[in-house]
């Protein structure tokens, strides 16, 4: 194996962050609303939303720079729902990314303003895009759809509400899958899907990483919740045990830790085997898939 | 006075209304989320923001189908925002639109993602319309943007943000102004903006529309104001004499309550004055625009 995904991830992450890091520096001075959006979004998290947005953008002869704003766009949507999720009325979290949530390094109201506004500039960044003509304009259109589709009550924030609501009780593993393809999964299908759409992808190559997508989304959700049994708090920066106290419904819980392994390991394969039809500009892609049964957070 | 603005607020709040529950109606069944979001939305408001981008969109010889994606959104982002202002981390409030706010009807977690999905489903409408030709794209990304950045962290977030902060001291009159025009302000002009846009209009059209709503938008907030002091409960829905309580500075309490009236009608007649060169489908808004300093909710 000769592609070295730390040192792709690295460069990739480092231009997201930049990008991101000028959207938020187009404000006028610093204060507290603005200085809480970029705590949280600039806390250092694992951009796998806008790597695998620009991932499948090369995969299809595209370049990250093309779908930039996409890429900033999903990792604000992303970084909103965390804000969101740690809330006292929500998961009640205190502990994010190595740092304090939001509402604790700040306070609730700010931590739900600053929500809402990293929602609603991803929407300005997808939106203020210089199209050059208008085919562009009815592409990044298309985008605004696909995302606030998949963010919205019929995506992840309905999957939201089933996990909230699920606590407690035990679901079925069909529910729980359900529940993840709504929550995490429904962001994560997009990001490939906007990534490949603005540089061209036909037909066949979107159906490919959407399918893509669903079985590495599914694989992280239950990597997750692998780490959350047996991961290491230091390196993952949050608290691990909780699912259990709070009498979650995961796949260790359902499955057993061994057979939860093995689920993510049959995943990647599958995602694995669907990118064959591709050449080996896809291999970002594949590293991926790989390093998610692999990571350590 | 021939213009009837009863009839014609009854028959567009209706059209506006039934555009609102068919979107909401695409989804498959009844649920917790959908209920809340709902809840609020349906709640009855006045539709000042929808109402005016059509009356706008009158006013340059449109019609307000053609801006009826548009009017939807924007009422989705204003009852967003009340959902998440009335939360107990921010003005804690019991009642609004004479009925439970949406945490005390459902929970604080419910109303907090009811109020992103809301705010998310503006996006969506506004993204999905279909676009026959790719003008129209280019159209609709651009009231994307201006959407997008009057309600986030540049526009009504900000609002907020100062708002709360400001409880207890005492504000300036031009703080206040500022603050309002934030806070309320910026969404009023872009439903104005966003309705002469999409129907074609010119650049001087769309200045003095913009002025127009500057001059309504702060009469609005100042008859607000004066109605939270003098108001009727029962035919506003909602508790008065609450700013008092937080110790809010308010244009009463600035200017006094006369000084007040004075202000709001001086606003309106420069609002009036700036219409001049329209003809007379321009007479929503100048009805609109008297209507403001009379209502008594």
């Amino acid at each position: 194996m000769m592609f070295d995904l730390n040192a792709y991830l690295v460069e990739k992450i480092k231009r997201i962050n930049a990008a991101l890091q000028s959207i938020l520096k187009t404000s006028e001075q610093p204060e507290r609303l603005l200085e809480a959006m970029t705590y949280s979004l600039m806390a250092g998290g694992k951009r796998f939303r806008s790597v695998l947005c620009g991932a499948a953008a090369e995969a299809v002869g595209g370049d990250l720079a093309d779908v930039m704003p996409a890429a900033c766009a999903l990792e604000m949507v992303h970084t909103y729902s965390l804000i969101h999720d740690d809330l006292p009325a929500m998961d009640d979290d205190a502990m994010r990314r190595g740092q304090p949530t939001c509402h604790k390094a700040f306070d609730e109201a700010t931590a739900i303003l600053a929500g809402d506004a990293l929602l609603t500039l991803a929407f300005q960044t997808l939106s203020s895009i210089n199209t050059g003509n208008e085919q562009q304009a009815t592409k990044w259109l298309h985008v605004i759809q696909l995302i606030s589709h998949a963010a919205g009550y019929c995506g992840m924030i309905q999957g939201q509400m089933l996990d909230m609501n699920s606590e407690g009780s035990r679901l079925t593993l069909n529910e729980l899958k359900s529940m993840h393809r709504l929550k995490t999964g429904a962001l994560i299908e997009v990001s490939l899907r906007c990534g490949a759409e603005l540089v061209g992808a036909n037909f066949n190559q979107i159906q490919i990483l959407e399918n893509y997508a669903r079985q590495i989304g599914l694989a992280f959700q239950v990597t997750d919740d692998i780490l959350n049994v047996e991961g290491d708090p230091a390196i993952m920066g949050k608290a691990v045990g909780t699912d259990k106290l709070r009498h979650k419904s995961t796949y260790p819980s359902l499955l057993g830790l061994e057979q939860s392994k093995r689920f993510a390991r049959e995943l990647i394969e599958n995602a694995l085997q669907s990118l064959e039809s591709f050449d080996q500009k896809a291999e970002p892609l594949r590293a991926i898939a790989r390093y998610i049964v692999e990571r350590k957070r």
